[in-house]
């Protein structure tokens, strides 16, 4: 390909809103361009990656016998209404009408288009285990996208769903894929690792995300650094402490706290420390039903653990009618006497706390659990720093930031129970599909690798994933003996099957070499009257400080065997 | 591929619905299936098939030097109002809107947003001339979908545009265009002819369309049996005949027609032919002007072409206060002392015709255009059959019926003129791309291909596109040594690079052969206990009647040339 007339130009300096190292060398080096807010375009450099990128994982898919088929971006409301996800979906998709009214989503995932398809093609147990799965562009409506391709509007997802009889067959299926997975992110040179997750609204219990930890990923993931234990926030626990038991605490006795509503004022007027306090939310979920969170002082509740104790999509703060029914006041709210549902955090010991009163103004002293109030045990509470591994039960967790590059479900019979999805079972009875679902963005993983592979001059591609393999620079352009001999380079070159970007631009030595870093091809072979007249080609790895010369009789033939090296 | 655990599952009956040969073959085939009406999925099988067609595209525009990238499904409403074609495109498009109302198209085409990448990618006259293209989904709100992927609501479009600095530039690019469309279609096994077109919604004067010729097709194509001029119905035009002058013509006179408001009325009243009476067609464009279209009573108006030369997207017909305000009144229009402006069409020759009065229940006898009325000469009348053809002169035009599976436009400034998308010239000055688009539907080639490429068993597809090479038949397959022979011979023909699906499921001779001749993979190698006994393979292209028997030992090199003859 011939630099002066690709389409895609290289940018000294990146938009000032441009928020990761990986999203400002996305635009820098042309590889994407926002056609709107969080809608990109892949440029023809970009695109290359992305195909190479689907490449391998179409390859890894074919491997454990799933089969490529295309289901359409827009589905049918009634599909999504038979599942329950219509509603549930509403606030982050896109949904259009015909102009006869009916109505349609820019599918948000293929779960209940693929079930539908399965009820009328697979009939029985004996087509099972069966495996499909298609790239397909996939509409979210983020209300904040962020970071180049990180988190868009539109992006192509490798989506794959499983069909089994049984739940061993499912498992079965699930590690076939999670190996997939595994082989699929080595092979684009990304270092993903797996990590227990929640299910969120794709229902079922079984779930893994693949994680690559950098500083400007969004979620949150826990780490034991002495054995394998990964799971993200939403999903993470920790080996309980030795519960504390205090015997004979004093009676409880109520305290003045005039003005006192937060655990940090409560912390500073009393002189205790958070953990010697009872932090009490009042929550609503989203059908309206009330219910109280009790937690050490110290301690966060996590959201996504309450949502799915609660089995709801959404948790708010209650309101003050809510406080009311309830028989408390906002800011002073605790569990003793408490009118509503109440649900106790695991880390709340059996020991004597300062919690809330239900009154303006005033705080119990020598709150008790068991003897001064009572609820539900519950793990609702964050995992924090240093925790101990539930799994080792030794180490102390760290928490690290990562990107989610793909997703993992075991969802079971989630959605053949509810949509009436069977198929003929052995024994001659109806029974329902059980399934999985297995996600990878492909944009975000061509973001992820940029993040993870740049140095201050440019990205540095893994080959297997690099737009070309070689690039060439003819220094300068205009001078017909480099021409002629960078011309017949890159033919050569390409008779040899690698695959060439070839810079003829009428530019300086110093724009040519800077945009060769910037757009970070593994290979870069310089023809310049300088290497001519030693009839030599310099050759420099871009991960490499310094080049070497080769003899332009064997320049081909030794690139072609560096790329070889480096791709296998 | 072992089909017992294909997904998909052939069909003994098409549903009833089922419109063409090719919709019906492509459903019974397990080729693709609706998601909803107009909505398709490609199975395993189709999704090969269009995979190739794909390839075969991609192969082509790569030859000619054009770029693949990938711009988005949504594309923002600011885009489509900068052309106008927001409104223009409202009938026909999906719209949807995000939480913020910001309003989005699940995009019709691409020319606005490739032209808004253009513009900031492409800065000088030397990146020209300079072609992009993608493969990406396209939303078409059709009223009325039909006959498979003939007409639906969202498909595959391979939509390529070229950027030039001058007309003579687009003319050498749009002729690249229709040589590679030429190499595309043949390679496909698809007959296609290049048609003259209409150039509609999408600007500018020049158009091609690729026309399969085929009864289910519902496109009327124009096609002169004696030279090479073919052109759709909206293009098409005729040679004149020699205009009849009737000299010293009775001056006119009003009868009496009493409820007689149709051509058809009038004829059997007057006892006259068709064409010596006048049809007058009131009509009123988008923008709500009113124009009379005069016509001899035997043609038809051509919407299009009057579409064309009233610069609207739309004509209806008049109400009863347009016919009030041009002094007529309907069923008895004529043009004589009409107050409207008023076209006339190149078929109405100078003589003595009879025509509407304007009042009730009369008509005008002996009017004479020029002596009686006149108004601007324009061609605005269809093409029929054995009208002479206007590029030979002598060839009796002939309308057949086709599907369009490409088109290609060479729009010029069309887009850049409205978006002000210009690049820096030669001369320092800024000017505006000059350019074209060139779409080609993937579906609906690869349906094209099955209405034309079937017998009444099933499917014939041509090699280059079928979803595999050979269909091995194991007879029958619980027989261990037939099911050893077979795996031996699909494994042996896998290593050879030769695509098979393997009949390894457990059902009658008759079942697997009629599948077998409906899914119509080229060849057909049958591994059977009789043909065992003779250590051979019965080999048996789908196109044959008669199958032969090759031995075991060289069944696979047999095979496989004959497989490498059928692709050169």
């Amino acid at each position: 390909m011939r630099q002066s007339s690709l389409f895609g130009r290289t940018l000294r300096e990146a938009p000032a809103d441009a928020q990761t190292p990986g999203h400002r060398l996305m635009l820098r080096a042309a590889i994407a361009r926002p056609l709107a807010s969080g809608l990109y375009t892949w440029l023809p450099l970009g695109f290359r990656v992305a195909q190479k990128v689907e490449q391998i994982i179409r390859e890894e898919m074919d491997r454990i016998g799933c089969q490529e088929m295309e289901m359409p971006v827009l589905t049918p409301a009634e599909l999504w209404k038979s599942t329950g996800r219509w509603d549930l979906l509403e606030p982050i998709t896109f949904r259009t009408r015909d102009h006869n009214g009916r109505e349609f989503m820019v599918s948000y995932t293929h779960e209940e288009a693929v079930h539908s398809h399965a009820m009328s093609e697979i009939q029985s147990y004996k087509q099972m285990p069966l495996m499909v799965y298609h790239f397909q562009s996939k509409g979210r409506d983020e209300a904040r996208p962020r970071a180049g391709l990180l988190r868009v509007r539109e992006f192509v997802m490798k989506d794959a769903y499983s069909f089994d009889i049984d739940q061993a067959g499912l498992e079965r299926s699930y590690k076939a894929q999670h190996g997939a997975y595994e082989r699929i992110f080595k092979r684009m040179g990304l270092d993903a690792i797996s990590v227990e997750s929640d299910t969120g609204a794709m229902g079922g219990d079984i779930a893994h995300e693949f994680q690559v930890l950098t500083d400007v990923g969004e979620d949150r993931v826990v780490v034991c650094p002495k054995c394998d234990y990964r799971a993200n926030m939403e999903r993470a626990t920790r080996m309980g402490d030795v519960p504390i038991r205090e015997e004979g605490a004093a009676p409880r006795s109520e305290i003045a706290t005039p003005s006192t509503t937060s655990i940090e004022a409560l912390q500073t007027m009393l002189s205790l420390s958070a953990d010697r306090l009872l932090k009490t939310l009042l929550l609503r979920d989203a059908s309206g039903s009330v219910v109280a969170v009790v937690l050490p002082g110290d301690r966060d509740v996590n959201e996504a653990k309450l949502r799915k104790l609660l089995g709801t999509s959404e948790v708010k703060f209650a309101n003050d009618a809510d406080f009311a029914a309830a028989g408390s006041v906002p800011g002073y709210i605790g569990p003793v006497g408490l009118r509503v549902r109440t649900v106790i955090d695991t880390s709340v010991d059996e020991r004597a706390y300062v919690a809330g009163a239900n009154k303006k103004d005033a705080h119990l002293r020598s709150v008790v659990r068991g003897r001064d109030f009572t609820g539900e045990a519950v793990d609702v509470h964050d995992v924090r720093e240093g925790d101990v591994c539930p799994r080792c039960k030794d180490g102390k967790l760290r928490i690290v930031r990562g990107v989610e590059v793909g997703n993992i479900f075991a969802y079971g019979t989630y959605y053949s129970d509810k949509m009436n999805a069977t198929f003929l079972a052995e024994d001659g009875t109806r029974k329902p599909f059980v399934g999985g679902s297995y996600g990878i963005g492909v944009g975000r993983s061509v973001q992820s690798i940029v993040e993870t592979h740049h140095d201050d001059r440019g990205i540095l591609w893994p080959i297997a994933v690099a737009p070309y393999q070689v690039h060439v620079i003819a220094l300068p352009s205009n001078d017909e003996t480099v021409r002629a001999a960078a011309d017949a380079l890159v033919a050569d070159l390409e008779r040899a099957g690698i695959e060439v970007l070839y810079d003829d631009r009428d530019e300086t030595a110093g724009v040519k070499f800077a945009d060769a870093d910037l757009i970070g091809i593994p290979f870069r072979a310089t023809v310049s009257k300088r290497t001519l007249k030693e009839d030599q080609v310099e050759l420099k790895p871009r991960s490499a400080s310094e080049a070497e010369f080769v003899p332009r009789a064997t320049a081909t033939e030794r690139i072609a065997a560096a790329v070889r090296r480096a791709l296998a």
